[in-house]
């Protein structure tokens, strides 16, 4: 048994699939956000990024630093222990109140992060209901596919936002049999919404709980930030809402909302929830003075719409491969690993900009692209720099003859 | 379908085995910790907290708060992204240096908790080995039981620290079979410590490999805090070595240590690292500063042993129901749950001092328990008088009456 040889042939793989990933390493700048810094080489070289999920810039709001320099020095760095022994502070309490508010439930619950939310959600809920049966969307995140795997349900997948096949396989089960829906209302990588009320219809119909991932969408649309279920009025229909704070809201930290009643379940059920350090209260009390400021300021949504409209409007002017988004994110289809990295190199060594490139597993292989999330505070003439950047690269005999 | 009954059936459940648990909300104060505040009620109260994993109070050294600080104003609150996606900062890459350091690997990963290590790790491993057994010890911890379970793989679980139960079962594999040794160093519940060098002598005679959780030891043992297997001069010979920021180090986060390759292995195909927003650099920047401060400095591991050693003395001199620990450790025997509770609630109500009962799922059952985790910062006036309290509260006739 050479236990090296199989760890080197499951590395070997992935340079032989060019999709061996290279961690760029940067520092970003406060205040000057989207400017960063990249090491590695000769020491740090200034670059502008492309690809955070800190899409409103709210990592760098004067309100979110002063609230995490105080909880820093009020309590200290860490919680110093799961929620249920010492690591429970008054800001988790009040922060789990606020969350709720958002989405129009009873109650919310921390979770260390959006992956371990969905997780431990997710499996909860599945084992809690005896012989239950998870519809989920095709395109779901790989932290909801973990949370079904992981529940024991049986799954039953459908087409990416396909209402007839949804339908047709709630159809087919036992009206006894419970049933859960699980969907996201933005799809990150595409860019595309779900039909939130009609999925709503479809679960009352066939008597299904709703399990709702939101995480590119909290802060981000609605009139407080709640959400597409708050932009289009039916957060109160939906059964669970599950969230992240460590996007748009620009912190750390994942969530669900639901009733009293569910939550109480997953707080007590969930291996995920239960046996974790909680969140630092520094984290927490950033992410408060964060989620009450997009409660009542709707300039950095509005002013990252306009953003994202812009460059989608300069790429196809300019005849760049772009996807169809209708939400905040740019993706730019390349259709192969290799390509897809390359250009990206090219854009970091030679014009400072930081966009990753996105490939198998997090997107179909054959779908491989470059995925821009402009924000408030990248300008118009930065887009087109930008733009000119990958036109030139794009007609470049390397690339046009790539694989 | 009844969907709320079946939920309420299930917190039924807890309360009629009167382990329905209540977090009790707190906020420490820097600067006078263990002293801390407690919420609800009347407001805020003072309390005194025997419970964290905060162990030797690095959540508030001057140098965590000093690192998070300036982090905080260089960079922002949150990363933005994962690892691979815009998340990786210079503060990580630099404290994966610093704790590979730690445990004389070549490599280290970052994780955002210690239980998101244990799964993601462990499942990885068993997935790339095919056909991989994974020997487990029967008391190992939650996350650690998820990622064997996750992996796939068959499990074969062995008495607690039994050397020869756990050869038998080696003993019974095809020497062909790729085997994993899956425990801790010491157990936090109880206070035990693994023969950690003994246990790589199994796996050497039947070429296994070893993955060892030292959460509940780095920071505390050893010479640079590099925990029990750097005490026993041992961390060359074990293949994995995971670790946790939120406890000794007072911080948050999870990691695991290994060869660069096996590192490259988990950092490539483990969903729970690939698909999660990174540690805050804020976070990382506080981790950095402790792990590099207790590299050096051995006064806080010393006062904290002085301290457990003290509070295990007073304990035992009053005749209470102390288990055997070796470590910094002190649980108190009740075996029941509804009494530890009682005990607990009669502490911080009367007495204002804060320690959670331990009950099922995290300890078996009939051995629920209170556990105390003594610091630096507990003096010898704090102990007798929470001796002389519990003493009082067990002396009471519904304590001594109770099932």
């Amino acid at each position: 048994m050479n236990y090296d040889a199989i760890f080197q042939s499951a590395i070997d793989r992935l340079h032989e699939e060019g999709r061996y990933r290279v961690f760029i390493d940067i520092l970003r700048t406060k205040g000057q956000y989207p400017n960063a810094r990249c090491f590695g080489g000769n020491g740090p070289k200034p670059i502008t990024v492309w690809c955070s999920n800190d899409y409103l810039g709210m990592g760098q709001h004067p309100d979110v630093i002063a609230a995490m320099e105080a909880a820093l020095h009020d309590v200290g760095a860490g919680s110093g222990g799961t929620r249920n022994i010492g690591g429970n502070t008054h800001f988790h309490i009040q922060l789990e109140a606020e969350l709720a508010d958002l989405h129009h439930k009873e109650a919310a619950l921390l979770f260390t992060s959006g992956y371990v939310s969905n997780e431990a959600a997710l499996s909860t809920l599945g084992k809690l209901l005896p012989g239950c049966v998870i519809f989920s969307d095709e395109l779901n995140h790989a932290s909801m596919i973990a949370g079904i795997k992981n529940s024991g349900c049986e799954k039953r997948v459908f087409k990416h936002n396909d209402l007839d096949h949804l339908e047709q396989l709630l159809r087919e089960e036992d009206p006894e049999t419970p049933k859960l829906i699980a969907f996201e209302s933005v799809y990150s990588m595409d860019g595309d919404i779900a039909p939130i009320a009609a999925i709503c219809d479809l679960a009352d119909k066939y008597n299904a709980l709703t399990y709702l991932d939101e995480v590119h969408a909290v802060g981000m649309y609605g009139a407080r930030g709640g959400g597409i279920s708050e932009r289009d009025g039916v957060a109160q229909r939906v059964t669970l809402i599950e969230g992240t704070l460590g996007k748009a809201f620009g912190v750390m930290g994942g969530y669900v909302t639901a009733s009293r009643m569910i939550i109480d379940c997953i707080r007590s059920y969930a291996p995920g929830f239960i046996f974790t350090t909680s969140l630092s209260p520094v984290l927490v009390a950033g992410a408060l003075a964060s989620v009450r400021h997009l409660k009542v300021s709707a300039a950095e949504r509005e002013a990252q719409q306009q953003s994202a409209a812009m460059l989608k409007e300069k790429f196809g002017e300019a005849g760049l491969p772009l996807m169809p988004s209708v939400t905040h994110i740019v993706p730019l289809l390349v259709g192969c690993p290799v390509k897809a990295k390359r250009i990206s190199d090219i854009l970091l060594a030679e014009y400072g900009f930081y966009v990753q490139p996105i490939n198998f597993p997090t997107v179909p292989r054959g779908t491989e692209r470059l995925r821009f999330t402009p924000g408030p505070h990248h300008r118009a003439d930065m887009m087109d720099s930008l733009t000119a950047a990958l036109v030139e690269i794009w007609s470049r005999q390397e690339i046009r003859l790539a694989a």
